[in-house]
């Protein structure tokens, strides 16, 4: 909830109240719009408002500029990098039954000393990503060994054998621990374990280049595929079951969300209703449970910090049923961790699942204000400050050289997290309080970064280099210096942008089709540099107005209006069907980039400044970042 | 929210707090709890206080037990018979293979002439259940032909002709209407329509009956299933789209959600997501749309209205993710109503969607009692009365005598509701404030419900009354009585029970398997009434406690117990495999019946008691309602 206080006003009425020509408190979003239950225009001006604020500044604009960058982070490599979808239903040619097909062939490919093998690669390098939603890791061995019997029964019998709900489950459990496993296994490994030739020969492509990083992606692609068509068999609408969750975890430590981001969130969401029908979620524990059901509740406290931290990382427009949200952050209710009766705060310091949701309710502290239109307080920053460094400190503490790769990799995945909070707090140290070194900060906690990742690459740990969480980080990070760039001379900042880049561009393949897009970002950013330093400030009469602002401002308005859309149930007279506008075809993406916005406060702009902005956008579109 | 003001104070401090020999401010629930995330286990004890209450009385029973009602009114007859269902994945044997067979039987089974018989039929008949929740009826008419058009192509031609998700989301819409027309149909017609032969030879019986009723029921089971095979093949996960809404609304007009409610719930929850997705709620809508985005927007207004009412209607412990939570009641926010740019108050009128949906929030202001531990003010019980009268009167102006029968079955439903919610109010006068004549007038009230049902079958609408709504608001108010005359002799109420039960008797047997637990409820209560008068208050000396007040008090206990249960992961040490507690296994259930309750205040309970009590219970055991 936006507290209702005075200190966040804006300059200018809304645009709805000055239509409408009545007061306006010029509180966001106003008193009037509230009232009206229209919100989110009036936040949506405000927010152009800013924009414009920015662009308008004739010098000293570095300030104004990195205040726009924080709308632009959200919108452009958050929303539009990972959470933007352009899906046509009329040009979608799925097929259940083939779908079925295609899961029998890889359930056929996958033998039994192979899924022994996989197993025990996961419990010996992945235990980090999924031993924390298992209540007993043994159990697995005893559920494979009672998958392959069920398969021998259904093979050898005549009459047909029926799996039941509870068979299916377990199959989409152990898929989706098969799936995360060749998402994660280094390619010799791989080559020991598995023949490309039955792949090859049912994608009827030439088998002669052995194993490819493509071909990983396929297989990895083949076994999600069973694990989803496993739980479609279990009949899960029907048959609700914690295992969804467990599988759905499991899947999540893959690039799996951000190839199907779709999917992911309709699965996200049944989970969400799943774990709270079966009263998992954290506020329902109670002291006075026996043992048993006390060592269950601890793995659902795990199980659902874990949905909570996939749910926040979800967070998009388009989502607006979260769980997340539910949970106080640190900063909010340090004494609501501590007064748990199942969590402990000593004791949950021992718990992955727990540390890692307090250092994201951190780092959700941060980025609320992507997307708010006034600062944060001081305050507020230096709490995160502290916060994250008494983390960070515990982090440390619990390293030992001789730990196993499981540990090692939490201890990764924990201080990977926390010193993005701490990145992320030099960086809005900079754009709300120019604090003195806070660039040379950030800069050094991204080099902090760097240096875990390729800490890992040395010490023979580069599969955890995969996890959905770096790619996702780096991109906030590689492009805020990209931009940063574009308007400032900084040898630092340039060497950094480059490092990054040229990490990035390393990243292997099956961490997903996204690193495309982000290279795609950072290219474009050059070219805005380039475009910067050739064209001087235009129509200096009317206000000045770079064009890279207003490709930038674009660049926002287009993410944003893609993302609250509204479909149109009739579309011409002759055809009355629904259809969504700006989605389905791609000359609707035309209109909406030629709309005439209303709100927007330049329109005595030159020919030759519109034509400079228009060839830039045609050549370098920004809707290729999810297309 | 829960006012955390004085007036709802309970006598007692809490469990938990006594437990913990903490201060308890006796609120409901009380600060500790809330603090501790202890809510729900504060009212549990709260309510069990207040059933305690009520049977410790030791004379004028009458009143506290009528108190007492409330409660079980929602968790039996609520909860328990409609919303209640023992899943056990590990018998689950469903089959997504011969589920898809199956479908394409029924899409061989139905010729092009019937589709259009049966689309004809729902257009003029069925109107008032799906008119709202479409852009454009000729619509229909052309989809249904492109329908033919492509099943003739997939037939005729050699290669694989592929559907897109597009094709597959209108199946589902089609299919949805056939299904929905199935079941309103009257057997003369169907008769007429349909042969019985195919689907006899394909499940293997006798076809010298012709149609029954429950032939009728089998086949409107199987295209409920075509529809929801469709569905799963327009990938609805990946491709979202507002057909799935549209589909779901038009399954909701019949016995669907109260045979399949696990099913129904996790897709009314995937509505709520998509319907949000597309921003149709009604929060966003602007006044400056362009004219064809205003009709849209209207449609989705009446869509959204119908999500949030199915969505009321679906409100059950287990389903923690709502809209209509969001929708304020007519009473709380008649301004926000008049307010809307595009729900005009006088305007919306004319919208059946939006004038539903006001009489279901008066509903939902009295149904939020029925778990309050505190009572409504009077001010409150007035304020709805007169607003329920305004409602009626402009429903009664409605009417015309040359009414096409859509709009007769609108002005059906439209009283019927508002003459239950006059019910609620006067049973609730009754039960608070045992207000002169409120007996008397819940009882006129039900008779004017009564003489509706029967006015549709003397009039030969007699359809109208497979309506859901009749079914599981006749449940409350038979129940009702039946309850009352357990404790007291009165005419009227005898007369009212009877002719109640009697209606019930002979409704049809496609609305569904629930009227069998509805009337083993009341046989149940009759079979109470002569306990009641054949044991004499037992145990005179340890405060009075009759068997039937603890045999009530159980069904209350074991039904809210089971509908608040936690999964326990293990079970024993041998088998660490996910198992819900009381859901699974049969044994459970008695685990839960003889669990000794620390609540329990009647540990002296003598021998001759517990036999008589538990006697019954195994008898007339209180889960027969929804096994």
């Amino acid at each position: 909830m936006i507290k209702r206080s005075g200190h966040n006003r804006t300059k200018k009425v809304c645009s709805v109240c000055a239509k409408r020509k009545v007061k306006c408190d010029r509180l966001v979003p106003c008193g009037n719009c509230v009232k009206r239950g229209q919100e989110s225009e009036c936040i949506k001006f405000a927010t152009l408002q800013n924009t414009q604020d920015a662009i308008n500044a004739t010098s000293d604009y570095l300030p104004n500029v990195l205040n726009l960058w924080q709308n632009y982070e959200y919108w452009i490599l958050d929303i539009g990098l990972f959470k933007t979808q352009s899906l046509n239903p009329r040009k979608a040619l799925y097929d259940l039954e083939s779908n079925i097909q295609e899961c029998e062939f890889w359930m056929n490919y996958l033998n039994t000393e192979q899924s022994f093998e996989l197993l025990n690669f996961t419990v010996e390098n992945l235990g980090a990503l999924y031993f924390g939603c298992l209540g007993d890791i043994n159990d697995l061995f005893s559920q494979l060994e009672q998958y392959w019997r069920r398969r021998d029964k259904k093979e050898t019998k005549d009459d047909i054998v029926y799996y039941t709900s509870d068979d299916y489950y377990w199959n989409a459990l152990l898929w989706a621990i098969f799936a995360m496993c060749i998402y994660y296994i280094p390619m010799e490994e791989l080559e020991q374990k598995f023949s490309t030739k039955p792949i090859c020969d049912w994608l009827e492509i030439d088998d002669d280049q052995g194993w490819t990083e493509s071909l990983q992606l396929t297989i990895f692609q083949g076994f999600v595929k069973c694990s989803l068509v496993q739980l479609q068999k279990a009949n899960f609408f029907a048959y609700p079951d914690i295992r969804i969750i467990q599988s759905f975890l499991i899947l999540e430590t893959t690039s799996f969300a951000s190839s199907n981001y779709a999917v992911a969130n309709a699965l996200l969401i049944h989970c969400i209703h799943v774990g709270r029908l079966f009263n998992i979620d954290f506020n329902k524990q109670y002291s006075e449970d026996d043992p048993l059901m006390g060592i269950s509740k601890s793995t659902f406290s795990k199980i659902w910090f874990r949905l909570c931290t996939c749910d926040y990382y979800h967070s998009s427009p388009t989502k607006r049923i979260s769980c997340h949200t539910d949970m106080p952050t640190l900063l909010q209710h340090a004494a609501f961790y501590q007064d748990m009766p199942n969590v402990n705060i000593y004791k949950a310091e021992e718990n992955f699942e727990a540390l890692c949701w307090k250092i994201v309710s951190l780092d959700r502290d941060l980025d609320q204000y992507l997307t708010k239109t006034f600062k944060p307080q001081i305050k507020t920053l230096d709490a995160v400050k502290r916060e994250i460094g008494i983390l960070q400190q515990k982090i440390t503490n619990k390293g030992h050289e001789e730990d196993s790769i499981n540990s090692q990799f939490e201890r990764f995945i924990a201080s990977f997290l926390s010193n993005m909070v701490s990145w992320k707090l030099q960086k809005m140290y900079l754009i709300y309080f120019e604090t003195a070194n806070s660039l040379e900060l950030s800069i050094h906690y991204s080099e902090v970064i760097l240096s875990l990742i390729r800490n890992n690459i040395k010490s023979g740990n580069s599969l955890f280099n995969k996890h959905p969480l770096i790619l996702s980080s780096l991109s906030r990070i590689v492009s805020f210096y990209a931009f940063y760039n574009i308007f400032s001379e900084n040898v630092e900042v340039e060497r950094t942008t480059k490092d990054l880049h040229n990490l990035i561009t390393q990243l292997p393949i099956i961490i997903g089709e996204k690193v495309n897009g982000l290279l795609f970002v950072i290219d474009r950013f050059y070219s805005l540099k380039v475009l910067w330093e050739k064209v001087q400030i235009v129509d200096s009469a009317l206000g000045t107005i770079h064009p890279v602002f207003k490709i930038l401002q674009n660049d926002i308005k287009f993410i944003s209006k893609f993302n609250n859309r509204t479909p149109i149930l009739m579309r011409g007279v002759k055809s009355m069907i629904p259809n969504i506008r700006g989605v389905y075809d791609d000359e609707e993406f035309e209109y909406m980039e030629n709309e005439e916005d209303e709100l927007d406060l330049n329109i005595n702009e030159s020919n030759q400044f519109k034509l400079i902005v228009s060839e830039f956008q045609s050549e370098r579109n920004i809707k290729e970042i999810f297309i």
